[in-house]
């Protein structure tokens, strides 16, 4: 027997009519789809692509084995974390042996940021695998804040807005454009490392990018904190008008 | 009479199956699709999105000025496609005005380098936008690669080849990942700035991606000159695995 196909599809930032044709397609004809959870909830990508489920596909929840209670800093983190991926890609793979397809649903793209890309790694050399681009949650939440953002030559940054504040400056200084992205505590850290590289007046905060209640404003009117679902906006310098 | 709805959609990077479920409502409801194109082509975003045109759609082509007679380094250049972008927002103004929606289709995403924020930014503010994202070029192309790009705090950094050499290289060299975007004549600057920074070995160029006939490769076996379909992929450092 032919042992199935991993799909690896992106869902996109939220809203379901954000889901290409082609995810779809590969998550209505999918006998198993799987997604990244928190033990008590839904799941992101889940939730995402919920119309588009069919009652008779089977679910495999893949629940994260902590959710703060252990700091990224901790090795004990890397170390948890390394045996659920490789629990999550062994539950996956028992699946594609026995000859049905497998379907992971991610947040946005896959491949930028997403925890997809630990099983990818996993299995990519073992099985046959086929990846789905996504809306990215960045385009979704330009859109949303109707912010065009590169023009003519000017250099897009993707920035974590976990990274340390000095690097986060120097980073914002540079960039023509940028987005900053796993806000969560770091907005008081980003909003100094807006306002010292000079790029606070400028800089859009979008929450919910494309989901219902979506919106965006000035991060300048942003509190202290921000849920799971934002990023913030820096625009480039513009080209020809 | 109510003026109507200036709809700007991104129709991805080739793949007809990589519009949204929303790109698809929105065109297949035009009574006028708008779309760039050389005076001499079909145009690209047109050629993505064509099963989805209805025939009784009517089509505004946007044919641009000129190609390759003039060089982005002329003064020439500019006034004259400030001039055509002028003409264009006017052409749709008028039928906006005459009560009809217009959708300006897009390849990838409108607003990461796309013409289209040009006539958006002189539309957006007397008439009703509405933008729907698209999948970019670079998502489309890391799938078509299968290639992860960013992981944990990884910065990625997207970059015009048409930046000069010592910035190429200096951004090559302090990205954790990075996308290289219109390439043609460039690619010899390309190699030699990848090269310098450390990052060739690691480096895959990716041609039509999601298009038919779409293919990757290491960038050491590139030709001198590439076509407009095409871009070069860094991954990021590895986190968690
Ligand atoms: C683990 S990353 C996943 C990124 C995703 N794979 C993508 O392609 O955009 C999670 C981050 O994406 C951003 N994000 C995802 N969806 C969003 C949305 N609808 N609105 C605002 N930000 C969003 C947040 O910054 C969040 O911290
Ligand atoms: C004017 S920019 C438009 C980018 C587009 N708006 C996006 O969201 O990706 C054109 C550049 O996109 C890249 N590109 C577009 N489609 C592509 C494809 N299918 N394969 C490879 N590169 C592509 C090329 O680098 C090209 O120079």
């Amino acid at each position: 027997m032919a042992a199935g196909t991993f799909y690896v599809v992106g869902v996109g930032p939220g809203d379901p009519e954000l889901l290409t044709m082609r995810a779809v397609r590969v998550i209505q004809n999918a006998p198993v789809v799987a997604y990244f959870c928190r033990h008590d909830k839904k799941g992101h990508a889940r939730t995402i692509a919920d119309r588009y489920i069919r009652p008779t596909t089977r679910e495999l929840r893949l629940a994260y084995p902590f959710t703060t209670e252990l700091s990224v800093a901790d090795p004990a983190y890397h170390t948890r974390m390394h045996a659920f991926y490789d629990k999550s890609a062994q539950d996956i793979s028992s699946i594609l042996t026995n000859g049905q397809d497998v379907v992971l649903l991610c947040e946005g793209d896959p491949f930028l940021y997403g925890s997809a890309m630990y099983l990818f790694d996993r299995l990519c050399s073992t099985f046959k695998t086929d990846v789905t681009p996504g809306i990215t949650a960045m385009s979704g939440c330009w859109a949303q804040a109707r912010q065009p953002m590169t023009h003519g030559d000017d250099v897009l940054c993707v920035l974590p807005a976990t990274l340390p504040e000095p690097e986060l400056e120097n980073w914002l200084e540079r960039a023509d454009a940028a987005v900053v992205m796993k806000i969560g505590r770091n907005m008081p850290k980003l909003q100094r490392a807006l306002a010292r590289s000079g790029r606070l007046d400028d800089a859009q905060y979008v929450e919910r990018g494309t989901q219902e209640n979506g919106f965006s404003h000035p991060v300048t009117d942003c509190a202290e904190k921000a849920p799971y679902f934002s990023l913030v906006l820096v625009p480039g310098r513009k080209g020809v008008r």
